[in-house]
Parts: C-alpha cells; structure tokens; sequence
C-alpha cells in the first residue's frame, strides 16, 4: 500500500524530530546544523529540515512539544489525586514524578534528558524549553502551592534554589538516561527510586536555611 | 630576543591547552577533534596536539591539572584555618568555596567549570576528571570529615547525594560562568554569594530526611 503524500511527510517529519533529539542529546543543540540532521535522517534533500520542520529555533520546539504534553498529563492527573491540604513534598513530588516516569515510559535508549541538558545551555533555547517544558498549567500551579509551603526566602535565594533544583532534575536524568544506555548504572536503582531521591533532596534544599550574605 | 627552542614549544603548549579548554567547553570534548584543536591554535601542523600533548586523555588530563593544583592550595589553606571541631557547614564549605574562588580568580571570560561540566559527561574522560580533580588529597580528607557528620545513609542514598553535589556545584558554576560571559549574571550574585548559596543547599541536601524505598 502506497502512503499518501501527507503520510509520507509526517513520517519523515517524526523521524527529523527523532534525528535531531539523538543528535542534539550527545553534541549539543549549537553542534549540530539542520543540514547534518538531513543527512542523518537519511534524507537526499539538505534542506528537510527546514521543509518539513523550519528553523533550528522551531525544531527545537517541535522536540519538546510532545514531550512536555505527557508530562503534562501525567503532573495532572496527580495533582487530581492529592490528599487535602497537601504537603511540600506532595508538591515537590509532582514536579518531579510526571518528568521522571515520562522519561521511564521512553525505554533504553531514550534522549530526552540529554537533549534538555544540552538545551538549556543555550540562552534561546533555553527559553523556548523553558516556555513549552515548564510553563505548563499544571507545572506552575505546583510550583507557587509549593513556594506557599516554603519559608519566606530573599528573592535571590529563591531563584538560586529553583536554578539548583532544575539543574538537579535535569542532570540526575541525563546521567542516569547515559548510564543505562551504555549499561553502567547501578543495578540497585530505578526511575522510580531516583524519582524518591530526587524529591527528599529538592525537600532538603528548599528548606535549608539560608546564611545572611547582603 | 629569539625565543629558544623549549619556550616557543612550552608557549605552543600552553595555547593548545587553553584553545582545547575553550572548546571544549562549548562543543563537548567529543565533539572537538585534536587536529580542529590544533587548527584553531592557529597551528600549520595538524599534528600539534599530538606532538606537544598526546592523546585527547592527555589534553584532558593537561588542561584540568594546573586547574586542581590551585583548587588544592586553596583547599589545604582551608582546612589549616578551620576551628577546633568544625561542624557540617565547615567541612561543605571546604568542598566548595575553593573551587568557586579559583573560578572566581580566573575573570571573564573563563572556561573550565564549562569545561568540567562536558568533560564529566563521558564516563572515559569523566574518570580523568574525577581522579584529577576530585581526589586530591585535602578534597578527599574534606569529604571524609563531612561523611562522619552526616547522618548514616543508606549506601546507595550517599552516593546518589555525592552525584547530586557534584552536578549542582558543576552546573551552577557553569551557569554563572557562562552568564558572566555573555552580560546576563544576576547584578546582586557574586562568586562569593554563589559559594554561600552553595554551601547552604548542599548541608541541606546532605540533611534532609531519607524516605524508605528498597
């Protein structure tokens, strides 16, 4: 059965997306062209990406967008399930396990975390990951319930600790995703284990206290 | 003054080293080949990296060690000051706040918490790193002296921990060194302050209460 032309773009517009996350995940969003995607992706005509998906700016974007709608989901849907008056670590939690079962659900070998690492290393990137990654509802309504439950901290403070907690998120993931490609992660762990370790420290860390240093 | 023979080979050596650093940092030691290396050095021989350094282990290992020697002169001058009986906070700060000033000591731009932060992605050049850096002598005596005043945890639980120091220490500094570079740094955070933040979320992380999960 012959694809019709539509069927045909949207396969070779998903393997792009494919190409460029792997791509993307071990040399970094800036390391790679959208020509050397093409190529990678088997494709005759260079210039597939920007047919299929446009610019380096909107291929970034078009990784993310599935991604962060399943975590999406997932954060909702335990949000729907939270005790009353939830405490900060429920909260913590929901910040934390949609991403990480997301990340379970990929298999070996999954890129997404790498990618994320790598993007965010780059100030537009970062944006665009910021905006379609962690601006979503459900996201930010976890994130201001769990400041509530957070001592009063200077703003600085507070910034720095979300910056110290994403960079934890993110980086535990992305080694984790390497150590179980190339079989090296401790055979002791799971996602669902790094997720329990990742809330005790974000908990942990937004409760430090806080030296005077102004 | 004609330089002789041995400097103007001691001064390729040191603009090799410094140009890998540098790219390195921004393209991943993967992604950066010994003749690119030699090329960007302005080199007309391909080989330089070969003939002044070696291997790309042996660039690894060049550039990092100057950079660990100072660490470790800043690390020992901190521990021959501690107080009688230092507690937690003394011990992380050891750990922390003489590879933050070192950073600190470097100006704007530098390169190489950039450059530690995608060495340590690769499990070959990551063991360079960690054995170059992180096992020097004062470094190790530190972390040792914090493991006693650390509540007993699990095995696996203080290892995840010591990963999620080393990866908030490793990006948080990246982050920053990169914001300097590019005009973007917080204007009330200083390397100074950075340190405290530091400091502050590692006690906490190294205190925060252990949920049960095996």
């Amino acid at each position: 059965m012959k694809l019709a032309r539509s069927d045909r773009g949207s396969q070779t517009r998903e393997l792009l997306l494919a190409t460029a996350e792997r791509l993307f995940a071990e040399y970094g969003v800036e390391g790679v062209s959208n020509r050397q995607v093409s190529e990678a992706a088997g494709q005759s005509n260079n210039f597939a990406v920007g047919y299929h998906v446009g610019s380096k700016e909107d291929l970034v974007v078009a990784i993310v967008r599935p991604h962060a709608a399943s975590i999406e989901r997932r954060c909702g849907e335990m949000v729907a399930q939270l005790p009353d008056s939830p405490g900060l670590r429920d909260w913590v939690s929901c910040l934390v396990r949609p991403a990480v079962e997301h990340l379970a659900s990929l298999g070996v070998p999954s890129w997404y975390a790498r990618f994320i690492a790598q993007a965010t290393t780059h100030p537009t990137f970062r944006r665009l990951v910021v905006g379609e990654a962690f601006a979503s509802r459900s996201f930010q309504r976890c994130h201001e319930a769990m400041f509530r439950l957070v001592p009063l901290l200077p703003e600085e403070v507070r910034r720095e600790r979300d910056d110290m907690g994403r960079l934890m998120l993110v980086h535990i993931c992305a080694e984790r995703e390497r150590a179980l490609q190339e079989g090296t992660a401790s055979p002791h762990s799971t996602w669902e284990s790094t997720a329990t370790g990742l809330v005790d420290a974000l908990v942990g860390l937004w409760l430090a206290p806080v030296t005077a240093r102004w």
